[in-house]
């Protein structure tokens, strides 16, 4: 945690917050911080400072804070991902927020395994987790926005071309002979299939709304490192 | 998994290999495969091509294979690693692995905690399993070496200049202003330091050799994302 994300009910008394549960455990256990320490905090959503400790025990982490500076920049990406098996999906949305993606939908696809749409990781709570978890490393406030679209179809054909309007449109896909291009900072939807990828009807509805098909090189990627090569290259 | 990976022993006869254990579970259970499927595979540190399944039960898949291709290109990258904490150390080796890179040095820190050493997943065959899973999922044949070097100053003051010779060096650094530049296919030594970053008197160190400081933003990457995101410039 190299930012500690507060939110407006943690505010007890003017600049002073009051903190309970895993923030304090946190603090204590794992930064071993001290009264009086400087620790970095963000608002959610809002402005980023610091909180000088004023009371840290069992029962209470006290600190007044001082905000005055921005989140990073998001990065202008909206990611288009096949439901990946739960565990991989918890730290792909934990490492979307870390570098700054701003929207996730999760998608189906034929390939992805009916089961996986029943995992509690899909819970409001258990995704709102692993987002905050990412600002607290990354040091930014801007919660991501999370789509869940359990039916590819529909999603596709009703509301991926609004959605990705004004944007470079591309799909990672295994057999595709054209190289992912350099974005230089330009807004992108970029599409990831599920493991063995996208069958050739999805590819060829992406195709029908201008999402062209891009290869990350001979090797096959696994997700998260498919993610993280992809959005390098949006720089 | 994208390719079973064979070793000589596997052989049976001839062109046929025999294979029990983990490889046979996961091909009856996870791929499915029958009788008569074909599968890519690749002979541990050679060539690729495909086994035609003869026999596959309870007891053994057998296959004939047929090997007459090359595995991808390496990376020309060697990563200079400061331990993480075990589980993020399992991941990062079969992710470097995916990637293509071929020499990972594991190395201590000030802000590594001295129990990370004891992992048993440090053990010779633990890192082989992670390894092995990294070139089944990339579909490459070549292991990477892992190196492990417990103590900094000796194997940055004895071993490192010559291993980064003709290479240019970088090291990850949150408080660097310079970006980090890309590389577009040149020899590269990269270190990553632990959460928290390298310390001063280990930076200095480091630039001593002739290792530059680069910055990847704003943002404080975990060690998987920094990881990647250094990995996909060197492209």
């Amino acid at each position: 945690m190299n930012m500690v994300i507060l939110l407006p009910r943690d505010y007890a008394d003017g600049d002073r917050v009051r903190l309970t549960g895993p923030r304090l455990d946190h603090v204590r256990s794992v930064l071993r911080a001290r009264s009086g320490d400087e620790l970095r905090v963000g608002l959610l959503n809002g402005s980023t400072g610091t909180g000088r400790i004023a009371r840290l025990d069992d029962g209470a982490l006290e600190m007044d804070v001082h905000l005055d500076g921005e989140p990073p920049a998001s990065l202008p990406v909206t990611i288009v991902l096949a439901l990946p098996r739960p565990k991989v999906m918890r730290r792909v949305l934990f490492s979307l927020t870390v570098m700054g993606v701003k929207r996730i939908i999760l998608t189906n696809a034929a390939r992805v395994e009916k089961s996986y749409w029943q995992t509690p990781f899909l819970h409001e709570d258990a995704v709102r987790r692993q987002l905050v978890r990412g600002l607290e490393q990354a040091g930014d406030t801007i919660l991501p926005e999370v789509l869940l679209r359990p039916r590819f179809k529909p999603f596709v054909e009703d509301e991926l071309e609004q959605l990705s309007t004004g944007t470079v449109r591309m799909v990672a896909h295994p057999d595709a002979s054209r190289p992912c291009s350099s974005l230089q900072g330009e807004p992108a939807t970029l599409a990831v299939g599920p493991e063995g990828g996208f069958v050739p009807y999805e590819i060829e509805k992406l195709l029908s709304l201008g999402f062209s098909a891009v290869t990350l090189g001979p090797r096959i990627l696994n997700v998260e490192t498919a993610l993280a090569s992809l959005i390098a290259r949006t720089r």
